[in-house]
Formats: C-alpha cells, sequence, structure tokens
C-alpha cells in the first residue's frame, strides 16, 4: 500500500495539514448531531447495497438509481472497476492519483500513460491523446476531472472529439469527479447515455468526512449491474449510509463552504505567486500544484513540518519529480500561517 | 450479492431479528459514549493500515503486529485473500457461509465442495476429508469453526491428521473464526507457525456492531505480507478504528454477555427441542440450526413475520434445503416471544 492519506506522525492535532484537500471548514454541525443520535443502532448490518441511500442520491442528480452504485468511499469503486471489467490496456492520464495504476496493475491490465507536460501547464493535449489512442487503442481512459493533483479542469466541449473516438472504437472512459464540487465545471454526466461512461464521486472532500467512507459512482446500466456483480457486500458502514440525506441538503455547510472558499483559494493563490522561488498552477481544485524552482521538497516539507505544518510533495506522481508540491487551501487563519512560515523559508535560503 | 444480512424490510425497530447472530445485548455502552466525542473526528483519514489498533489486538491476544491485517469486516478478508493468492483448487467444507464461494469463484479458482451430512449432525468426517484432500490435490480448505449455520465446531485434536495431510501436500488452510468468541473451544492460532494457516476474526457479532465494519485476520508473516500487498487503502472508517480498544478490553460488557449467553442459550435449546416437529443441532455458535420435519421454511417464516419475528431460512446453503431454519439467541423476553409464536403456529398444525 502506498502511504498517502494525510499526516499520521505525532501530535496529530497540533499539525496543520495541507496536504489533505479536506474542506476545513470541519464534519458539518448538523452531521455530528444526527451520527450521535444513530451510534445506538450500529447493532443493525448496514443495508447491503444501500439502496436507500442510491434513492436519495437519485432525487438529487436527477438520474436513475439504476446508475448508481455506491462505494466505501471512492476508492473501492476504482478498485471494483478494475476487477468487475478486467481490461486488457488501460490508458491513465497524469500525472494523477497514484490509486488507478495501482488497481488495475493489480487486476494485470497493461497500464499506459499519457503525460500531459509542465510546458503546457499540465492542460490535455486534445490531439496528442486522440493521436495516442488511436495508437495503443485501449479498452478504458482514465481521467480525473478536475484532476488531483494539477488541478486542470478539461471542458467537456474539448474532450468531444476524444469522446467521438473513444465511440468509434469501443473504448470506455473513466472519469474521477471527485473533485468537482469545488468548481462551476460541467460534469461529464450527460454523456452517461452516449458511452460507457463511469463517474466517479467523492463526499469525503466537500463534507470533510474522510474517516467515514463514503463515495458513489454514476454510469451506464451495463456498468452498473457489471459492478454489482463483483461488489462485496456491507462495504459501507451504516453511518455513512446514515449520512448521505443530511450533507446533500445540508444548505447551510454548502453557504458557508462557498463564502469560505470563493476568497481564500484566491487570496492563497495570489500570496503564494508573490514568492518568487515558487511557480503556482492554476486549479479548479481545492488544491494548487506548485514548483520549487531551486530546490527539493523534502528540503522544505522538512522546514514546515518543524513549524507544525505538513504539505505533500508529489515525487510518487507519474511525471512529477521532486521540485513539486501540492497545497490544500485551508482557513484564513491556517493559510496565513503557511505563508508566513514560507516567507521565513524562502528569505533564509536568498 | 447475496441477500442477507438481517431484516431489512419496513418497521425495522418493530421486527425481533432472529436471522442474524449478533449480541442482542447491542452496542456497548461505554462504546457509545466514545464514539460521540470521535464524530467530530471524521474529518482525518482514518489510519491507512490501521497500525495502532493492530498494536492493540497484537497485546490483547499475544501475537506479532507482522502476523495482524484489519478488514472492512470480516468480509474484506475474504475477498482480499481470495484475490491476493488467486488459487487453482479450493476445498469448502459445507454447509457453510456462502461468501466464500462466491469470492473464490469470482476469481476463477475452482471450488470443491466437502460435504458434511444429516445424518452425522453436520461433524466433519475427518477420515474422508482426508482421502478427499489427497484425491483433489487443493490448493486451500475453508472451514468455519464454529460453523455457520450447523454450529459444529471441529477441535483441533480430532483436525490434526487433516494438517498433517495438508503440510505434506502444501495446501493452506483458512479457518473462520467468526464465532469463536461464543464457545471456550481451542482457537486454531497455535499452528500458525506451522503451516500457511489464516484465520479470521470479527468484532461484529460479539460485540453486536455489524453497522460498524470491523474484523481482522491472524496469518504467519508471509500470509499478511501477501494480503498487504493488494489490500486497498483506507478501507476502514475512523470509528471502526477507534472501538478496538475499548471494545477489547470492556470486561463488564463480557460479563453481562456471558451471563446471557450461559443461561439463555442453554434455554431456548431446550424448549425448542420440546417442539416435536423440529430436529435442534447442537452447537457451539450463538445460534442453533433447526430442521422442520413436516413442512417447508418459507410457511413458517412467513407466519413469523406477521408476528413481527424474522427468521433465517437455509435454502440457499450448500447441501441445506427447505425444512431448514437458523435461530439466533436472543433476550430472554425476545426468545420467549418466539417460543410463544412457534408453540401458536405448531399447535395450529397439528
Amino acid at each position: 500500500m502506498k502511504k498517502h492519506g494525510g499526516y499520521v506522525g505525532k501530535n496529530r492535532e497540533d499539525v496543520i495539514d495541507f496536504s489533505v484537500n479536506i474542506n476545513p471548514l470541519g464534519v458539518p454541525e448538523k452531521l455530528v448531531t444526527k451520527l450521535k443520535k444513530s451510534i445506538d443502532k450500529l447493532d443493525s448490518y448496514p443495508e447491503i447495497d444501500g439502496l436507500n441511500a442510491r434513492e436519495i442520491i437519485s432525487k438529487h442528480i436527477s438520474i436513475s438509481k439504476k446508475n448508481i452504485i455506491l462505494g466505501n468511499g471512492a476508492t473501492e469503486l476504482i478498485y471494483l472497476f478494475a476487477k468487475a471489467f478486467d481490461l486488457e490496456k488501460v490508458l491513465i492520464i497524469e500525472p494523477t492519483f497514484t490509486e488507478y495504476e495501482r488497481a488495475f496493475n493489480m487486476n494485470n491490465s497493461k497500464v499506459y500513460h499519457f503525460e500531459t507536460r509542465e510546458r503546457d501547464n499540465f492542460k490535455v493535449d486534445i490531439q496528442s491523446l486522440v493521436t495516442q489512442i488511436k495508437s495503443i487503442k485501449p479498452d478504458l481512459i482514465v481521467m480525473c476531472n478536475p484532476n488531483n493533483p494539477t488541478g486542470v479542469f478539461t471542458d467537456l466541449d474539448d474532450f468531444n472529439s476524444v469522446i467521438d473516438s473513444l465511440k468509434t472504437m469501443g473504448c470506455m472512459l473513466f472519469v474521477d469527479e471527485s473533485f468537482i464540487d469545488f468548481t462551476d465545471k460541467e460534469s461529464y454526466i450527460s454523456k452517461i447515455d452516449e458511452l460507457d461512461v463511469f463517474l466517479l464521486r467523492s463526499m469525503t472532500k466537500l463534507y470533510a468526512v474522510p474517516g467515514l467512507r463514503i463515495g458513489y459512482g454514476l454510469g451506464s446500466e451495463y456498468i452498473i449491474d457489471k459492478l454489482n456483480q463483483y461488489k462485496e457486500p456491507w462495504t459501507i458502514n451504516s453511518l455513512a449510509l446514515d449520512s448521505v440525506e443530511l450533507l446533500l441538503n445540508d444548505s447551510d455547510y454548502l453557504r458557508e463552504t462557498e463564502a469560505w472558499y470563493r476568497s481564500e483559494k484566491e487570496f492563497l493563490k495570489l500570496e503564494l505567486k508573490k514568492i518568487d522561488d515558487l511557480k503556482i498552477y492554476e486549479s479548479e481544485g481545492n488544491f494548487l500544484l506548485c514548483r520549487l524552482k531551486k530546490l527539493k521538497s523534502k528540503q522544505l516539507k522538512d522546514f514546515l513540518l518543524s513549524k507544525g505544518i505538513y504539505i505533500r510533495t508529489c515525487e510518487d506522481f507519474y511525471g512529477l519529480d521532486e521540485s513539486f508540491i501540492r497545497l490544500a487551501v485551508r482557513t484564513h487563519r491556517e493559510n496565513l500561517s503557511l505563508l508566513n512560515s514560507l516567507y521565513n523559508f524562502f528569505a533564509l535560503l536568498s
């Protein structure tokens, strides 16, 4: 297993964790209140396939419950997809979340990488992707959108020529939309009836509940049926299932989140850009990919940890190296604390 | 997916559920108190491999943490084992929990069945098992001990001749000890250093927390390492990880459980035996397998459901048919209610 999922060392509560892309407003208060009452009911098995929660999602996003599958976090669904379809050739758009490659490798798929380039600010070169698809003839394309860790969003309008190729070739499309709630861009959901597309959604990031383990996937009936044939029973705990309705309808929390996000992401980005030794990439996620122009990320990581701040270095991402870091957008106070430590660090250097 | 995991129909709270083998004392009070405080912390990822909880189990059962793996319920570990070892031939001792067969089928193992017989009260015929092992030459034997749904426990002393054969042949052994806390029989844990054995443990049944999803497995370092190579990250939620220490040390709850279990299982068994139309099998679990001598289980199930009681019919277990039911041992009041309805049912028949 890989080693990420946030800071896990000593004094966990004293460390500000910029390495996980979680809403810093924390677990919604209404959810805390509700779950306190749900604990007594842990003595019943969770619904084996989470039918009730699927119905709630179905109403919320106006899609049939036959197009929905729940996961023990989004991660379960990545591995389930890899297992259920047992594909020969998979093309992953890189650099991206490393679990896709691990899941498909584990199922003996041959994994190919389409590498986006730093000099393009990691934007997907559509023409070159189409060429590579025609040459490799993969069974599946995997794209994270907005992409973790680059923050790049590939617009559906731009991607349509790729989709045309996929349709012609009978190639499936897997789009991880785990961070789509942080952008106002258009989801690929309209494509579900048009080709074999699977969309992955997470509730972890927006609602700040990574400890709860809840995610879902959307796909054609063919895809969802196939996944259900391989799904393990009772993977999603009762409290996670119990949370879905409240979370999707917690408009107060979403309003607070929007107020924080709108101002704070812009603030953090602009302030970071003032640091000459850093290059900041545009991001449609709640995180910013940055490149250290002069030194290795480990040096900065160690310095910041000594100041009680933990960041994500990116050397384990395909196509990135020891000059990249990823910073989550956190609360104003926390962002100020990060910026302050960064100024000190780079001042010491110069 | 299969359809069990207890009653899921309407008025779930008004139905007494004898179909799930869960401690009827309910979620331990101390756990409820603790988890209420843990909900705030759902905004952190769970430890990716549950190291802290593994250390607690390690101390509790005096085994190295290198011999321990945690699961999202015991179920995750059944599927993980099937995937990681990718075995050619698997021999399952039947009738038993149906997920083993599903997991190994899903990984394209050839599944063989060693059928215990009703006329032996489902005891394992050791000599005949050894013969079958020598003939089939399986890569793995799967046994649930005490066995669900028969309640049969196979003593290690009796099983030693099987183990000798397995060692000679290099065959692995998978023993599901999910119900071992309900018996004073000896675990197979002493065999971990002797052959490639994997023991499955559940915290769900004894501590009445099926909604929480927590189980673990014990095995040789070779087995645990192999499973970790295939384990998905963050499968176990934070609250489940947070519960392990408290549950293992909740001596008050265990004392109450023992007092209830000792008297109530014997009471229920003796009372059921008074019903001429039922045959009751001896059980080392917190449940009793019963055979209806004259009619089909569905008829009884429907009658009882109309009285607010739900039972497990057993026609989906390999080697059982529509004459078998499985009854969990519940509280005295609930058991009386079941017995009362059973008397009425059989009185109407005669």
